[in-house]
């Protein structure tokens, strides 16, 4: 895990530096994830790394003090910038929706603030909800570049636990905070241990499908293959009509630092 | 041109049906762009497409007008829905920054209109936009497919004659419409026809630095190569630190189609 440290701050440094920049923020939730990139931001840039909170009429009271005690333990920059007024200029009724539409709000902001000091968005989201799409596109998933998105949730913890990240926040069942009590584990019907074992024996390991059903519970293997391909778009760039010899994320497909 | 409007019919069909969905929406400007998109959808849907106006207090009394003449000329379902009240609710004071929120507020919207009908959002930017960076990441960058994201600005102009979109809309300059009489073209200091020949020697038929400088102006041609360049990064997914035999957008790299 110390080497996984060193080559994730060399990371985050390479990745900044050669756009010319120095500076990054990233939303902090007050949850595990975006608790072990904050750390790691600040151990790469110190004060030019800034944590933003986030925080909406519906995010717990725990989570903005777990968020800012972490602050603390670590001398991170913050600010806090409430989503509520947007959220009350445009209403939503329905729960689903307005998850989505907070997440776009939150990335906006964080873009904006990135903007505001010629920086960076870090991304915070681990291997395990990227593969299951356990989250909004154009949203939480937006970001320019992203340290944790090879580590499945259950390495978090480990990790977190390593970067000495306050007990408070490893210790909290994983929630993507959109209402009280909401748990990722209850909504998914797994634990992260049992879906992060099953997702590596596939996608690392590349176990067939009939190789998993022999090992594993059939409506667990069948719940992560469904959920791994009906959210394949999140993971790809907008699909475009192809008319010429070369098309945009078709065959045009330098790196982001190519010099033509 | 007869040829192009039938495939990219049938592409806006084909990518929306096999999502198992029927509706879609599109943002509608009152620009060219989205005028195309606009007919093409309509074409291709009829009444399950749907545009959608997001103008704000500073968007021309203009577009506005023209987006509806051309929904009443195609007899194209819309919805107009003013972004003021979020622009107001996080209030900006520099141009660039307000107009890159504004853009990513009309993507939550729209994102959040289509699933309400259960639907997609079909994206609007063209290939000579897209190879520019000329256009707001994870704004109105952001779709799940393009139809038009293929071509370029200047052969827009003469496919919407073809489709018949309405005179007002293809007579007046390329603008983001940011701000009362902004032009592109002023912008960027050269004319989209100028631009669009030589990025197209460039990416479709692969001239090299050197054979473009031998046949266009030098400011032309540098301003363009920096531009693609610099922007590659809006047309690729958030980099993630590689720590696994298959990584997310490095080496698991399906088609959004796929069954796994």
């Amino acid at each position: 895990m110390k080497l996984i440290k060193k080559y994730l701050i060399k990371f985050i440094q390479e990745e900044l530096y050669k756009t010319g920049l120095k500076k990054a923020v990233c939303g902090l939730s007050g949850g595990i994830d975006s608790a072990v990139v904050a750390v790691l931001a600040k151990e790469s840039l110190g004060d030019n790394f800034k944590a933003i909170l986030l925080p909406s009429q519906h995010s717990s009271e725990n989570s903005i003090t777990d968020a800012l005690n972490l602050c603390k333990k670590f001398d991170i920059q913050n600010e806090t910038i409430s989503i509520a007024p947007l959220l009350e200029a445009y209403p939503i009724n329905n729960n689903l929706r307005k998850g989505n539409f907070s997440a776009r709000m939150r990335m906006a902001i964080l873009y904006d603030k990135a903007s505001e000091i010629n920086g960076m968005v870090i991304g915070t989201s681990n291997k395990s909800e990227l593969l299951l799409g356990y989250g909004t596109i154009f949203g939480d998933l937006a970001s320019a570049f992203n340290p944790i998105g090879d580590l499945y949730k259950s390495e978090i913890f480990e990790f977190a636990k390593f970067l000495g990240v306050n007990k408070e926040i490893i210790s909290k069942p994983p929630s993507a905070d959109l209402w009280e009590g909401q748990s990722d584990e209850d909504d998914l019907g797994y634990s992260y241990t049992q879906i992060d074992e099953v997702l590596s024996k596939f996608v690392d390991e590349r176990w067939t499908k009939k190789e998993l059903l022999e090992n594993y519970d059939k409506n667990l293997v069948e719940m992560l293959l469904k959920r791994v391909y009906q959210n394949q778009f999140k993971r790809k760039m907008p699909l475009i009509a192809k008319l010429k010899a070369r098309t945009i994320t078709h065959d045009f497909l330098y790196e982001r630092d190519v010099k033509l």
